[in-house]
């Protein structure tokens, strides 16, 4: 078994875990900084290894299949000899990507086709072709291809949809057992759980998902724009039904408050674009509340970033300055916001495994949701 | 006296020199890398100082006047405070941004009316004026305000111009002597040759300039788009005449082979855009020649972007990965490429003032002109 549960939180479902690959160590809970492209936005990855530190990051399938291509993947040996990032990689499957080309794709029964962002040129994906995409890229945990319905989504839909990201598991599944490791180390697929916002159809998946035997699994089709207790209620019935001894990982999710609550309703893993992509537009997430540093208010703030000081850039740079840098649109100013908030979001689920291990997470966390939210 | 030169070649007029301000030595010859507004764009301040090294930056007057204000940088401490840099800085006078607001400026004897490039808001720049930005951005090196001659420009309007910016010249001087130290450390105020490309002119201007008893002096009005044999007839004139034991900055200049010649015309500092700006377009200036790095021929080229490792970068990343993130517009790419040509350049004076002092400068510039304009 590749997943270790250390510790469990009495007063909520919180739990602290670690999780070996041949690419090291996953302490759960984690935030698993975006790195779309083969690489995270205006991070180094010496940066992201020394300063921000994350056990594991995440990658597109759609976009590495598009960008750089699978033949330089290959020649390169693979996606982290690539980018130069000798920790873990889990990659999606792309079925989110082909859910937001709405209008340039079409889901049948064998797969997808659709059209390239880039150039509109045609492509197909299939449960069979993500797999061999996926070994090619060589991530550490890989994603079964599903279909991530929107929200609103009629049930009848949803249903159909479910049922068939199910038979799409099972061609996973057994294409991958025919498909040999491209670079030698170990890779494991997550299944999704899918149902849309409907608790019977949430739990039928859950139960699905569990009876197979993986190592872990996602919880997928949230932050789609449903409202966030939507999410916290589809998080409580499937954490109910997967297996306490394996991962589970919520796609896409979110706010430091939302990553808190799910940590409470028994997720383990973690991955969205707010850190980074809410850095680039000047929103910073600190433990005492959100700065929306363009804000005049900054304009002769000398004090640190924050002075907490996670990252370096935290107490390297003052307020005032960081403001200026977005004032006159420099790219140094996305780059100090990015790696602040990454930092922050570590040191938060960091903070909250501790919490967990020591037996006090509840009320710490209880603490720390009455001032994420604040806006300074 | 600020500056001690250290060697002079003997086969050519290169020079080694040390200039001693309060913020510490500045190592001739120098490359400065361009801070324009308070940020070398896509540099963190530590890269700067830990990877790149150079003892001096510089800043734009006109830009920092404008963004953040002097309000701001006057509350902040200065520059050097504000933009948390602990080494020298030098800023230019506005006089050459003012000359690139053609159309939306206004010249008279008193001083320049100018219109923003940001918002169109009316402002006046006169040598008095300057004197007192400067003084509040607190620059250890300070430009007398001129007038940059466009090219081409007819005789008459040359020398008129010239004299007008020896006029500005002593009012600036006479302004600084009333104008107290806002943060304690010295400042030094750098004159400027003017003359456009007539000899006479830049022997006038140049003898004019030597007569004031300043710590250094500066070459401007090149790099306008005249040919570059032109840069180097300009230099050698004006070097004849500058005295041997001030340095000499020759102001936006240029390519690596442009600096290598310059030096052995005998000037001491230099400052362009040219490794930042390319770098952000995908030229990387190395020791073998150039590097357009978004040619489809690096696709598959996993070789380190430069063997030689000047900066960490060089070798942490492929020239494969860096034309990926060049051909998916993200802005790694800029900073990766920002920091090698930076780098480089440093290196390259480096390199110069080690020959200079070993005694076999011209040997060593003639190889290494051979090889930098080379496409690879």
């Amino acid at each position: 078994m590749a997943f270790t549960l250390l510790n469990q939180d009495s007063e909520s479902r919180a739990r602290a875990g670690l999780f070996q690959t041949d690419h090291g160590k996953i302490e759960t809970p984690i935030f698993m900084p975006v790195g779309t492209i083969a690489n995270v936005k205006g991070v180094h990855q010496r940066e992201l290894k020394e300063e921000i530190n994350p056990d594991i990051i995440l990658g597109n399938t759609y976009h590495l299949y598009l960008r750089p291509q699978l033949d330089v993947l290959k020649a390169a040996g693979g996606l982290h000899k690539f980018m130069n990032w000798d920790r873990n990689i889990l990659t999606d499957s792309g079925g989110y990507q082909v859910y937001s080309l709405s209008g340039r794709r079409k889901i049948k029964e064998e797969g997808v086709n659709f059209k390239s962002h880039i150039d509109g040129s045609s492509h197909f994906f299939s449960p069979e072709s993500v797999m061999e995409i996926q070994r090619v890229i060589g991530s550490d945990i890989m994603m079964a291809f599903d279909e991530c319905i929107p929200y609103p989504c009629d049930y009848s839909y949803a249903k159909k949809s479910t049922e068939r990201t199910h038979r799409w598991l099972d061609r996973c599944i057994a294409h991958l057992d025919k498909t040999p490791l491209e670079y030698g180390h170990s890779q494991r697929l997550f299944p999704i759980v899918q149902g849309g916002t409907y608790k019977d159809l949430r739990q039928f998946s859950a139960e699905y998902i569990a009876s197979k035997d993986t190592e872990g699994y996602a919880i997928g089709g949230v932050s789609v724009g449903e409202p966030t207790d939507l999410i916290y209620e589809i998080t409580e019935t499937v954490t109910s039904i997967l297996p306490k001894e394996k991962p589970r990982y919520l796609m896409g999710v979110g706010t430091p408050i939302n990553i808190l609550e799910n940590i409470a309703l028994g997720v383990d893993m973690f991955d969205c674009v707010m850190p980074t992509r809410n850095g680039r537009n000047g929103m910073l997430f600190t433990a005492e509340g959100i700065i929306n540093i363009k804000n005049k208010k900054w304009r002769e703030d000398f004090s640190a970033i924050d002075a907490m000081g996670i990252t370096w850039v935290d107490t390297e740079y003052s307020k005032a300055y960081l403001r200026h840098l977005f004032t006159v649109k420099e790219m140094l100013g996305r780059q100090i916001a990015t790696i602040h908030n990454l930092g922050f979001y570590l040191w938060l689920v960091r903070e909250a495994r501790k919490h967990i291990i020591a037996g006090d997470f509840t009320a710490w966390k209880t603490k720390m949701v009455q001032k994420l939210g604040r806006k300074l």
